[in-house]
């Protein structure tokens, strides 16, 4: 929150040119080094406001979830008529339909789009192969791949940065409540369709699924606001979505429907909002993500089926399972369970290994990005003709084998784009295996790899060649400047070694390789990303057999116990290098051992205003802070104190006014020539909840002349009347779980004693505040206390 | 909360004889009409302590999930070691774990006795009927059933009245911090498992998944104190746990034990548990059922591997999956969901209608089961008796069917207890429809009404006979008083209209009619419980036919929409049926109107205690109230203000003591003869956090002699001084959002006004004073604002 970080404005005004600077190097963040501010320690609870989204750095803010119950809200609240209530309540399931219909419909089109330009891309180069002009072929490739790349590239450097990467971390944080400047706006949507369609089109090692959510969530976002930041659609029925909470739970069937569409598992798909994403949870949101993720598997379906008749280019084969394994009979015994055990610690393991890893490899890469956009742009094309030359290249390295004789001629060896059986360059009635998985695009690499009743098809040499090369690209491609996602990666690089470890075990098992390879991805899943439920209903809906269930589940909580051992989900450790302060939903222990009142204690005087206060002193105030919201109170009124004693001289705490409902009052230039309050009907005529819920005035922006800052502002009926509060000796621990359980974003400490001459509020604390490096930074005891205690 | 409703008894001290009298009224609760207090109006916010629990009448509490943070919680937390904490995370998993082992156990056990004791009573009677001894194999049939629910009613009357129901109410009501007292006693367990035998195998319409939960939950808890509740294992490793917060998780992994075991469904387990069952939901909870559930399945599957060999008796046929159907290819065009959405909407009318009509008979039923235990038995026999009739006579009304050619021999007719053609009565080579879903058990029952491939199988005329008969059955057994589950009648109910609807759409649709009979079956579930994702889940871990899952779904959303048009979900009517009160995540819109300071003001005077108190005023206080917390505030303590005036005779709000810690330091004597502060060494080596956390005793087992009621307590260390607390002017539904996200038990309400004599403490909100109705009692006229409004 900025109220916290800028402090160094309203601190000293004299240098205000200094000060200037300042902000500008704030407007021009690409200069600024993010984890800086976190070097200097000092008595002051103070933290840098601001994070990387995608890959730009950016200002960040908090979102308001609570509900400001003003005079306006209540009046507005009251004359909402049946008729009022019921168009909401219809909208809202209007937009999830969309959101739904939508985004499957846009995942149909990203599909329609890879599986035309990656397969044309391949049977040009499979023809110079069967040619025997391997040059040409691999220059075809390199420049196909190359040039999609740029593309894609291109866009995200010079147009929308913010649609680098997966955009889960920051959904993610959005969810939580911090507001990620331009991550959902049209420009970023339509930068990320097309930049998906050409990184994966490319052949990088990257997926779809980490976009698809990003797009659905753009797509919610900009339905729910009706349109692009300077093309709204102002329709009155859309006028109860512009507020914070609507948009979350917006938000929320969006990376559900892109979930489902990436997987084509709709239940899979709430379970991962519900799992990963989304930090309040509902049971109503639970239905409407549900009815989002219907409709994205009915429009899939419609789209299958619709391809089936031939009207969609080189798309058109696989049904609505992606990875079918149910061909197979699943038996398994107690001894069967060995190697379940094996595939999830080795899961756990791996995945917290590329955790560690990835962590170092982005750490450079945001040095390397940093350095401007041209860096960004040749860091992305060196991964690209890096990946090229190893998918090209490696298949050469691989021993042609002979085809089993009861394929040969039905699908052995085959010439096209598609097939469990390449030729490449092999004689006739040989196929490569090392081709197989790597000539061809991620998805159909998974299906070949997940294939089932194929026990020799591949040879050991080519799996540990296929791993080696997907560890590599799978850790230097997640961190370029293009849209990717991570489970692609993950899906290969685990089916690899599960299918090793299938090889290995073959004399003692009778389950079948292609099992193995499925829970092997499935492993490293969960060792790296650490969920459980979700990940094992995405798993049973891409594949399709309900009897893998039980061992699914068992190597599912055996990677994840050992991952947790080692360190945090990648997720998590993403968050943390992009420097989004998110609120866990459980305090660190030693919370326990401070209050709130000290925390207070450490931050400047909290700035209060008066229930009728002078124009002049909320322009001061609003020019030299940037808190966003400030306690109003009223002082020395009369009241009767329940036991008679001294009834003058109270203080009463009205609540808290938001900075933009200053700005409003302002702006609409709502003075009063002398201090009193004002009626209802003067408010009323004057204010709509409309208007309330307008955000983005600056106070720069707001002229106000001189006699008007001699007049006055009754600001009673727009202040929130009942924000929530804390008694200064709560400990921290304790009011981080209100904090976080309730949404808030700004929380009043009040003080403990009551007596006359006590100033009714402490302090005023926002999340920046509760993130525990913030507090450590101030009290570094506290944690060597949790070290000693170890918990 | 009892401090509201025995109001009475602190207001008027003289007339002790006639209050003693209304003590013992409570105590007999079954003499107690329960709706009977909410008639009366009047201006004090009160409302009946008592709920229905299982069939018994008994006092509610709530729970402790808040963490009491007081001098010796802070002690304790701190001096625990690194080991103590590794000692705690294990010793969850273990519990969790054992959780899944038993209750999977005891699911397979009881597996094992129904099917043979029911299987032996169906092969018995199908003999008398082979040789035409049709009166005496009624006989044998009724008595047995008789005999069955005989032994499972007595059980349910005499022993655990608790253990009647389905018992998932009650579970849901825990879960949302209502003590419901009795719940999960080892008797209720050993009564719930052998009455569930009993019920079930007595050819009720009633099946064993609401047990199962109700039994998942009854040894998770028992777990987690270390046994019965008077020969409690004394492990240390256990006094973790002696806490609600903890037996919360351990009840929510139980209970989603016991739906796995029930449908053998691991992630539906999980799911139901998460959107029906559970209130507060962490995702490591989400990790802990999944992992209970994983045990579940593993133990049933090697149950299931066992009986193959032949040494369970008449067990063991059918696999991990209920009423497997994937073995039907399922297409469907757009013109099939037009079928799809009229099952939806009937499912969606019939389950409201359903709801409507079970809600009149378990009126009705209350009124009969209060008159005693012998009308409770009376009662489950009648329907025992109507049932067999039913069962056994209808079957002759159908018609004798000739068997498919190519069936004959193989599998129709058949003579023994299972099998999907019946013979009955009929001659060779013919089959009777109606005694093949008659005359089996439930599960049998359903199997056979979801077979796929068997379009002529059923006669329209039959399966009307099905649906009529169950329909009525499944009204009238539920309210008896024998363990019973609502998850069975409504898929029987479901199945049969579903199979009809698919018998008159079959000259125009492709789906196989077994797939409409679970498509109806879906619906029915969703019209009437109002689950979605759960139960989609569910119905796709129960049926394996994942192609199924798009229109299932929409079948789904169109039954809940349809229904919750006209009433609420079926556990939410047997919740309020039952007075328990279940606190809402969503505040009614009309409390918004109201703020926490009116409610505090209809409520008698808050009881506040000082932080050094006498001992005769901690038991005249203790004695005269039921109130479970008391504030503690020193009064006229020096303080030095930040505004620097009057700096003596300020009251500080020192914190909440419970009743517990005051009756434990009564009963440890920890007297000061003079009024101070003590030490914390004082406090250590009397009190230990197994002391604070002991419950139970009351008032009236503590002896305090004359001397000691002048003596002091200092009441500071016991005191948790960071309870949660709002300002009056809070909106009750800001309050309740509060209350409920955080999960409290207690609510102190602050003054908004800072002078000097104004007592630091308003009053105190539980529970009880934020359910509806009895804030509506109070305050008739919110209602017709919220009627006028609309919402």
């Amino acid at each position: 929150m900025e109220e916290l970080n800028r402090i160094a404005e309203s601190e000293a005004e004299s240098i205000e040119r200094s000060q200037q600077e300042e902000i500008d190097g704030f407007n021009d963040p690409e200069s600024n080094d993010l984890h800086q501010p976190l070097l200097k320690r000092n008595r002051t609870l103070s933290s840098s406001p601001l994070a990387i989204v995608g890959t730009k750095v950016s200002h960040i803010e908090s979102l308001d979830y609570e509900i400001n119950e003003n005079d306006l809200f209540k009046h507005d609240w009251r004359s909402r008529s049946k008729v009022q209530v019921l168009q909401y309540i219809l909208m809202k399931w209007l937009l999830a339909f969309l959101v739904g219909l939508l985004t499957g419909g846009i995942a149909t089109l990203i599909n329609l789009a890879v599986e035309n330009i990656a397969g044309y891309k391949l049977l040009a180069v499979v023809k110079y192969i069967d040619e025997e002009r391997y040059i040409m072929g691999f220059l075809v490739m390199a420049g196909a791949n190359f040039f999609l790349t740029l593309v894609a590239a291109l866009l995200c450097v010079f147009f929308a940065p913010t649609a680098a990467g997966p955009g889960i971390p920051e959904i993610k944080a959005y969810l939580n409540g911090i507001d990620t400047p331009d991550m959902f706006g049209a420009t970023t949507l339509i930068v990320k369709i097309i930049g998906s369609i050409g990184a994966v089109s490319a052949g990088l090692d990257l997926g779809k699924e980490g976009p698809l959510v990003h797009i659905g969530s753009c797509i919610a976002s900009l339905l729910g606001q009706g349109g692009p930041d300077n093309y709204q659609v102002k329709w009155r029925w859309l006028r109860y979505f512009n507020n914070d909470r609507d948009r979350r739970d917006l938000i929320t069937c969006g990376s559900s429907s892109g979930v489902c569409a990436a997987f084509r598992a709709p239940v899979g798909g709430v379970l991962f909002a519900l799992e990963e994403v989304a930090t309040w949870w509902r049971s109503a949101l639970l239905w409407r993500t549900f009815f989002s993720t219907a409709v994205v598997v009915v429009v899939l379906r419609a789209a299958i089926e619709t391809c089936k008749s031939g009207y969609c280019g080189l798309f058109g084969h696989g049904g609505l399972i992606m990875f079918d394994v149910s061909g197979v009979e699943v038996t398994y015994h107690a001894a069967d369970l060995i190697p379940v055990a094996v595939i999830g610690v080795l899961g756990g393991l791996l995945g917290s290994l590329y955790n560690y890893t990835l962590h170092k490899v982005l750490k450079v890469y945001n040095v390397i990005n940093k350095n401007g956009k041209m860096h960004k742009l040749l860091l992305a094309l060196s991964v690209s003709i890096f990946t090229s030359v190893c998918l090209y290249g490696l298949p050469f390295l691989a021993q042609c084998r002979p085809c089993d004789p009861s394929l040969l001629d039905s699908s052995c060896p085959s010439t096209g784009r598609e097939g469990n059986f390449k030729q490449f360059n092999c004689p006739k009635g040989h196929y490569n295996d090392l081709a197989t998985l790597l000539l061809t695009t991620n998805d159909d690499a998974v299906r070949n790899i997940f294939s089932i009743n194929t026990a020799s098809e591949f040879n050991i040499v080519s799996l540990v060649i296929f791993f080696a090369l997907y560890c590599v690209l799978g850790l230097i491609t997640f961190g370029i400047a293009v849209p990717s996602g991570l489970f692609l990666p993950i899906i290969l690089m685990g089916s690899a070694y599960g299918r090793m470890l299938g090889l290995a075990m073959a004399p003692y098992t009778k389950i079948d390789q292609g099992l193995y390879a499925v829970l092997g991805a499935a492993s490293l899943m969960a060792g790296s990303m650490r969920m459980t439920v979700s990940l094992c209903v995405i798993f049973l809906e891409l594949t399709n057999n309900l009897l893998l269930l039980p061992i699914t589940m068992l190597v599912l909580l055996i990677s994840k116990t050992v991952g947790d051992c080692f360190n945090p989900s990648i997720y998590e450790i993403i968050l943390e290098l992009k420097g989004l302060p998110f609120l866990d939903a459980n305090p660190e222990p030693w919370m326990r051992n401070i209050t709130v009142g000290e925390l207070a204690d450490v931050k400047p005087a909290v700035v209060t205003l008066s229930g009728v206060e002078r124009v002049g002193r909320i322009v001061e105030v609003l020019k030299n802070t940037t808190h966003n919201g400030f306690p109003v109170v009223d002082s020395g009124i009369t009241i009767n104190p329940p036991l008679g004693s001294s009834p003058n001289g109270a203080n009463e705490l009205h609540g808290l006014i938001l900075r933009a409902h200053l700005i409003l009052a302002l702006k609409k230039k709502w003075f009063l020539p002398e201090p009193r309050r004002t009626e209802d009907w003067e408010v009323w005529k004057e204010f709509t909840s409309i208007d309330l819920a307008e955000r983005g005035t600056t106070i720069q922006e707001v002229t106000v002349t001189k006699a008007e800052m001699a007049m006055y502002i009754d600001l009673h009926p727009l202040t929130n009347m009942t924000p929530y509060t804390v008694v200064e000796s709560m400990s921290v621990a304790k009011a981080l779980v209100l904090f976080r359980q309730v949404g808030l974003r700004h929380m009043l400490i009040l003080p403990k004693y009551q007596a006359a001459g006590v100033f009714p509020v402490v302090g005023i604390l926002t999340r920046q505040d509760l993130i525990a490096h913030n507090i450590l930074d101030v009290f570094p005891h506290l944690s060597s206390s949790k070290g000693k205690k170890g918990h």
